[in-house]
């Protein structure tokens, strides 16, 4: 009889792993168990803002593969049952099933912990009154749809601005929601430096999105029949018949914790590059509960991304299929757009920066996404960071439009690469007049950081 | 009194030279002085099938920066001054005045060759008929534009499927002609690999266009007018109001060969890395008149494009006026757009690879440009070669849509890092629903590279 991989979580990196790891051993020599506390398995949270938008026409377009598929291929997928606790000793898992109550324990040769993570949920008064959304999962989205169908009037509050929330407040205005967005941030999108952030609240304003910045809020109020009505702040009450709530994820690692497994400031498991947990040769991790390394700060952060959580599924079906592969970490590449407004930001901001002790070189440049001559050129706000003497790329920052976002990946290779800004001023990019001016704006911003490190201002 | 510099050709590589020089130093300090044979500085060639197409509304769209704007800045710029010969033992050049025939010596301490490239035409039986147009200088864009609006008739032939050759058949077609393109090459853009290449043929096809592959062009049938008829190959031929010439370009060199400058095996000058030419101290060339060093197969090559020219001007400039830097070579990345479609290269293709003594292994994949289920997710068709053994990446080719081209920058900057196929499938790139599926095509290529390395084919 075979070996037995445990997986805890059927999203993004539980599949991925499952899925690596038949493809290297057949159900003869690998037994693959998977439990999921939710319905649904592999599915694209990032998509549910575009599904709430009315882009993506229904929640089964977000899934990439059904549980059938996978139970196809020899995993043992068991849906709605939850882990309760794990015990590394003996090498099993309490698992329950949610509909029966039915439960017991599972012994495992390799356990793969793919918790994911949940939405921060202040304890807010009201913060649990019917109107309120989350927007993590599936169910989440579906509630929200049919909550906003059956809203009482137009006016939608989204708490928090992070890339979910500003997502959220566009999904909104074009449901025909009249949209307030708080936020305690000086800016939305608190991963750009404020000065970045500023052009990406103008547009939302120019969208007729009101937002509310460096502001806290304090609860939701109620209706008699327990609906909220409103959402205040220390010292003004803001109208809602609608609350997002897009405060931004912590890790789901309570699971792990009461295990005794190591995890780190965020919450996130700790683990080693081939994502085994650290200290542990059996237990694996990946995705939304695990914190990854920093390439450019050194230091470990909690990045929750769909695309991470992807490539650890991988790396971890390669380990435990008894191949070999490694996630060595991240330059922090995130993107978005807000209607037509492109969004994307690679390696430190300035506080980030001085955070890991950097001294640095900030520029920001003006160019076009093309030929200037061209129709359809337009604005493109780069902003770049070189550290100060060695002038190694530290991060870059864009706003601008149609081509602006993709554009990050130029400077997310160029910090994997650790190069100089003297380095990227060399860079053979694509030129054509429709795609970019003759000097791509990442080059005008990387000639512009030369001049800063070279004249040290 | 200070030194002079005398620059030959006043396009991009010339007039940036004179720029960067003349922020360094003052006129005091040093002479700058401009010859150009034309009647246009700083413009952009690329531009011209976009002002055919109708994209670009003038000429003078095109022209970076006037006469006036270069003599406004202590650069002596003389217009319709054709160079005839150079001197280096004396270090001078001959040079005539085209409207006044006045011709004389001009001294020179740093003198820069920016002659640029110049359209072959082949000896072909009518090739100088009326109808017959060349598409290199903002004259020839103007000649043709009036040439289609007097055209007897529709029926247009374009001779040559390169870059310029594609844009312009569609340039054609857009201004309501009936276009027929010959090329003796296999599929259009030679700098794709076949396969890629049918991609491209396909889209025109689709488009309306004729292409008619691996067929010479014997000569052009005249009228008795002496204006272009038709198009003849070794069995056929093709009726013509109207033929444009994109056969290419070759070095526009034959000054310096008289001079006795070295040339490459292209006729390209030979530089030095900041742009000197060999062999000596004081003459610099840059631009479509020089060879390149392309960094990934180790050779010298011929690539005119003006993203290359101004990066040469550059660092000339920098040179000449008493600075330091380098252009350390290309990787050999281009783009273009036929329509919609949207196709890059970068590296080595096939027979470069095998030219340059590499065995590799060559991969290629389908994927969208978006999330496969968001709204106008487009095919995205990526090859890539990888070094046999080491895993090296040798180059990439994309044939897609929207987001499709400037992909190639991620693979141009990991090709500049001599990155490995297996560092590539970890690269931290961004995503985003409206922009890239989980894994980007890229990433998809690499993974299948990987494979294709690992196992041995």
């Amino acid at each position: 009889m075979g070996a037995r991989m445990v997986v805890v979580g059927a999203d993004a990196t539980g599949m991925a792993a499952a899925s690596q790891a038949r493809r290297l051993r057949g159900a003869g020599e690998l037994e693959i168990v998977v439990f999921e506390k939710g319905q649904h398995s592999s599915y694209s949270a990032c998509g549910i803002p575009y599904w709430v938008a009315g882009d993506v026409a229904e929640a089964d377009d977000l899934i990439a593969r059904s549980v059938a598929d996978h139970r196809a291929r020899d995993i043992d997928l068991r849906m709605r049952t939850e882990v309760l606790a794990i015990d590394p000793e003996k090498r099993r898992v309490l698992a329950r099933d949610l509909d029966t109550g039915a439960q017991g324990w599972t012994g495992y040769d390799q356990l793969v912990l793919a918790t994911g993570a949940t939405p921060i949920r202040p304890p807010l008064p009201g913060i649990d009154a019917e109107g309120v959304y989350g927007v993590q999962t599936l169910d989440d989205g579906q509630a929200l749809i049919e909550g906003l169908e059956s809203a009482g009037g137009r006016k939608a509050v989204v708490v928090g601005a992070g890339y979910i929330g500003v997502e959220m407040a566009e999904a909104l205005v074009r449901r025909k929601f009249e949209v307030t967005m708080v936020t305690r941030g000086a800016e939305p999108m608190s991963t750009l430096d404020p000065d970045m952030g500023a052009l990406v609240r103008k547009a939302m304003e120019g969208m007729g999105i009101r937002v509310i910045r460096g502001t806290e809020v304090t609860g939701m109020r109620t209706s008699e029949q327990g609906r909220v009505c409103a959402v205040t702040t220390a010292d003004t009450k803001y109208p809602a018949d609608v609350v997002v709530l897009g405060i931004g994820v912590q890790p789901a690692t309570d699971l792990a914790r009461r295990a005794g497994l190591p995890l780190g400031e965020s919450g996130g498991l700790l683990t080693d590059l081939a994502q085994r947990v650290r200290g542990y040769d059996d237990i694996w991790a990946g995705g939304d509960c695990v914190e990854v390394l920093d390439l450019v700060s050194g230091s470990q952060r909690h990045i929750p991304l769909g695309t991470h959580a992807n490539k650890h599924g991988q790396v971890i079906g390669s380990g435990v299929g008894g191949g070999y592969a490694t996630f060595p970490g991240v330059v922090g590449t995130a993107m978005s757009k807000v209607c037509d407004l492109e969004v994307a930001r690679t390696g430190l901001g300035e506080d980030d920066a001085r955070r890991a002790g950097l001294q640095f070189h900030a520029v920001t440049i003006e160019s076009t996404g093309r030929a200037g001559y061209f129709p359809g050129a337009e604005p493109m706000t780069v902003k770049m960071l070189a550290e100060r003497r060695t002038g190694r790329l530290l991060g870059v920052q864009i706003v601008g439009y149609t081509g602006a976002a993709k554009r990050i990946d130029i400077a997310a290779v160029a910090l994997t690469a650790r190069m100089t800004v003297e380095q990227i001023t060399a860079l053979d990019l694509g030129y054509a007049p429709p795609f970019s001016p003759v000097w791509d704006p990442i080059l005008v911003a990387a000639r512009a950081a030369v001049r800063a490190v070279a004249t040290g201002h």
